[in-house]
């Protein structure tokens, strides 16, 4: 344990929304709301709660109204003010959707390559990033707090490498309208420590005062190595989602974010602040594979803390 | 892609001998044989074959024998002189075996702690160690090549954290007898990036000239951070296993070995030079699965290699 001052890292937490929405089972509005109580009461202090996108195409995610405005009725989240929910927004509509719930804070997502952009949101990256102009300047003339994730940012399912140079093309494109947040998202599980030290390296010197974030996926084993690699070259805050539960459902293979509880393990151990309660963290587990109906990805809420508590 | 000489990084592959020990499916002597020449046969050359331990206790590694007496006829590993086949070894009359059945090196397990030592092979860390010096002397007069792994070096599972001060002691004590390897593990999948670092440093002090191996399980999914850890902190000789198959039997929950094919994957991509053919350990694992009749943890067979090959 380092003898140094401990820093801190902040985890956004997606099971709701990226977890929830590519899993086969459908939870009620009740379920979502109980399971954003359960991560909220372990600490954690931002969630992407809800998606503001076409309910055809993702279904898991039609009551995303009802869900927010349980959230915000008294009493539902004891601390509300102390916590930020997040919705996905991916146009205008989505916008108008996203300020009708009150959510806090909008996410918007670019995709990094043409051939992915246009399966995933039917435009390609210049079309989602002029698009990203137009939302971004009005969610934040509306006082939301928003970021940018760039999806396939070390990897296309389609297009295979995605060169440094083409990220920075994009990175810079939207920093032409900066939001609050961008986040370089590794969406199909490729990166390595040595990627991530990279193209973080390079967004730092592209979005200036902009912060950083970061969202990993396990699917070939290397997320946690890129986490740490991610927070020791200066990033600061990370996408989990409790017991590594979903994955994009338009890329292939692409199972698997980083399970939170196991990140936060790893951490805490060397020294990393988070203000979560692992214990609370890993007891929900449980609860969240029942109502799922299947085992999750996530490893230490099966192995146990360590040390145990004596 | 580092654009630097590129480094090596040696594997030793246990999942012959530390894969199916724990394992509830027990191979014939003919299905080992197989899985150790499709290891070879993927590039690894060096690969822990068998146990000389008690058959009654590990009934699974009873044909050691017989499995290293096929390894050497003629033809059966086509390299074989390139190829280094261990056999761990706990005693005297485990040397014996060793020496008969013509294994290339040696390997002695020391744990270090007491409790977890007593356990496990029924003397303390002390009693270990002075076997270790009995049993060292005649293996390395007898040209065997040495090495020592020593167990719980992050953590036990019994008695909890494992002091700096209490592995520089053991490190000392073994080099009283020095071997010509010297491992530390994770028995129990505990440790992190920061725990690697600063024992990997310690036992770096302690050793000189001996060569530093060490062993991660992917308990609590910190596995693969830590072998890039090791790495990074100047190891060259990491242990995985095929599928990430695995664990000790007497370490309560300290399933899975780092799997060698994700390990490899992300050392390739970082730049790192293994000599092991990717694609060929991928396709290891239906067979080793069919074998086994249960899917393995590792990631990399199911997800596939990126870039995918064109």
């Amino acid at each position: 344990m380092s003898t140094t001052a401990r820093k801190a890292v902040s985890i956004v937490e997606v099971s709701p929304r990226d977890g929830l929405q590519s899993d086969a089972t459908m939870l009620s509005t009740g379920e979502k709301v109980e399971l954003i109580q359960r991560i909220v009461a372990a600490g954690l202090q931002r969630v992407e709660v809800v998606s503001f996108v076409n309910p055809q195409r993702v279904p898991q995610m039609a009551d995303s109204a009802a869900v927010m405005a349980a959230l915000n009725s008294p009493g539902v989240i004891p601390n509300r003010e102390q916590v930020s929910f997040a919705g996905l927004v991916l146009n205008a509509r989505g916008l108008d959707n996203a300020f009708a719930a009150l959510v806090d804070e909008m996410n918007f997502a670019v995709v990094a390559t043409d051939t992915f952009a246009t399966k995933n949101q039917g435009k390609d990256t210049a079309g989602l990033i002029t698009q990203w102009r137009e939302v971004g300047a009005a969610a934040r003339a509306g006082g939301l707090f928003t970021s940018v994730t760039i999806a396939a940012s070390f990897g296309c399912p389609y297009e295979g490498e995605v060169a440094l140079s083409r990220l920075e093309m994009v990175l810079s494109e939207i920093m032409m309208c900066p939001p609050d947040e961008i986040a370089l998202a590794d969406s199909i599980g490729v990166a390595t420590p040595h990627d991530v030290r990279e193209r973080v390296a390079l967004a730092q010197e592209i979005v200036g005062g902009t912060r950083l974030r970061c969202h990993f996926h396990n699917t070939r084993n290397t997320g946690f190595a890129n986490a740490i690699a991610a927070v020791e070259t200066g990033v600061t805050v990370l996408d989990s989602s409790l017991g590594g539960i979903g994955g994009c459902p338009f890329a292939p293979n692409a199972t698997g974010n980083i399970a939170t509880e196991d990140l936060v393990y790893m951490l805490h151990r060397m020294g990393y602040d988070t203000g979560i309660n692992l214990d609370r963290a890993c007891a929900t587990i449980p609860w969240l594979e029942a109502s799922l109906r299947h085992p999750t990805p996530g490893l230490l809420a099966k192995a146990g803390v360590f040390p145990p508590a004596s």
